[in-house]
């Protein structure tokens, strides 16, 4: 019997990327359409998923977004910066159309969905997955199943302790926070400290990505000591192109002091890796939303 | 037909609280025993349930402790500062003796599942329930279900911001972090400032209120953006018998700066509250545990 067809949409703030494939993580189509004006790119989402014959398709969306089946704004982008997409039905303005039912959730989310059914998490109950690029956000699974409460974590926006050292000065990357971890890692930090250069730039530079390497550390001492994952998984550019992720591991060793003594924490190299997925772990994560939806 | 009869125990390092009860939630009679000598503290705690006619026993134990039931040390007391107990088979020197079904958890996540069941968070899926008392636990509920992962949560221990105005001096009341909330918080970091006093008898003095609300309020939000909560549930000594939760809430307002937009944060008075069962949560919780071992 034929496998059916399921459409991925991981929905960012910068590109929509459409994908087609099976929900044993095959991906046959893919293409990005430019995140615009939302009515004139949704219109170009559809047309694209209506020139194929999916029948369920999964959503990762920026957020904030409403999560919650039970909530009215199910499937709404919430009070997002970017003020066109505010209170936008985007579930509805795909699901409507397509007429195929819908899996709808965080960009993080599905990326931990992905790395928990097709990459480094395979079939772990616990896992967190970072994204530091433009912006911080996690995607977290706790017993199986995506966190999403009150209305999904925003553990990017945690505050952290300034390093008296950061020439960062008064204000930080996020509109919001002086000393959150968006704040003070994400692109836009980085942008403002270091003369507009992006962290690939400053890839081999030592003092800067020993500052960054030591809030990333305490960000990760945080899940770490709330979730209790069995596994952090970190993605997105600014984490991807530099040393960031083996730089905090020690880093992570000297905050915990030795107060949890677990074969995780232990392994650390393990517990604590950049994506497994080349990329692909938010679409694929989205293909598994689909499928969800096909089955239910 | 006659309701069976559930054993609760809340097993702490001071007391044991043990009690029997019914599913229903009633308490029918419960007994303390101090927490000394392993060995001599479980024979005592045996003979009191075994003098009741008890069908099953639910379990809230001080932690670390492995709770997971797929380890092989489920059941045990990890590496407590509390020397004597390190490595003790809790569950498997009741359960043994007694010959009943078991449940097991932390002693807050027990707390966490009495208030989701029995009090004030009644059939919400996403509780955070902390105590502040000597020490600072986080017991957590995510869509229905309390968190463990690789071991469990242990929130009390993230990281914050050191008020400059703090007199507590280099180390803190945490003898693993100088900065973590329990060492900042705790009643160790409170006598350590102020001459050996207990919270309760600083509940007028406003700097130190001010002081202590600040350092939760830092908590509280980590808590927020990280789990995402439909309600934060405080109890332990320090938030009892102090203004602490009341202070707190405005701090905490300041501290998101208006990033979350929800009803929930909108109504923070019923959002960040004092416990609700009188102190009996825990117990209560345990009681539950029962109810689910029997029916398993």
């Amino acid at each position: 019997m034929d496998q059916p067809l399921l459409g991925a949409l991981e929905a960012g703030g910068t590109k929509m990327v459409c994908a087609t494939g099976y929900a044993d993580g095959t991906i046959l189509e893919s293409s990005e359409i430019p995140t615009l004006d939302p009515g004139a790119t949704l219109e170009q989402v559809v047309a694209w998923f209506s020139s194929h014959d999916i029948q369920a398709l999964g959503i990762g969306a920026f957020g904030p977004t409403a999560v919650d089946p039970a909530s009215p704004r199910f499937g709404s982008i919430l009070e997002t910066p970017k003020t066109a997409w505010r209170n936008v039905d985007l579930l509805g303005a795909l699901a409507q159309p397509l007429g195929v039912p819908c899996g709808y959730d965080t960009d993080v989310n599905a990326a931990c969905l992905g790395e928990a059914i097709f990459g480094c998490a395979q079939g772990m109950s616990d896992v967190v997955y970072l994204t530091i690029g433009t912006g911080i956000g996690a995607g977290v699974m706790v017993n199986h199943q995506l966190v999403h409460g009150m209305m999904h974590p925003e553990a990017g926006h945690i505050l952290l302790t300034r390093d008296p050292a950061d020439p960062i000065g008064t204000e930080s990357g996020c509109p919001y926070h002086a000393s959150c971890a968006e704040g003070l890692i994400a692109g836009p930090a980085i942008k403002r400290r270091w003369g507009g250069k992006r962290a690939s730039e400053l890839a081999d530079d030592p003092k800067a990505m020993a500052l960054l390497a030591g809030y990333l550390a305490q960000a990760l001492v945080t899940y770490i000591l709330c979730y209790s994952p069995k596994k952090i998984i970190i993605g997105g550019g600014v984490a991807d192109h530099t040393p960031l992720v083996a730089l905090a591991r020690p880093r992570v060793r000297e905050l915990l002091n030795g107060y949890l003594v677990t074969p995780e924490i232990e392994n650390i190299d393990t517990y604590i890796v950049n994506n497994s997925l080349d990329g692909r772990q938010g679409i694929l994560g989205c293909l598994e939303l689909a499928r969800r939806a096909l089955e239910s």
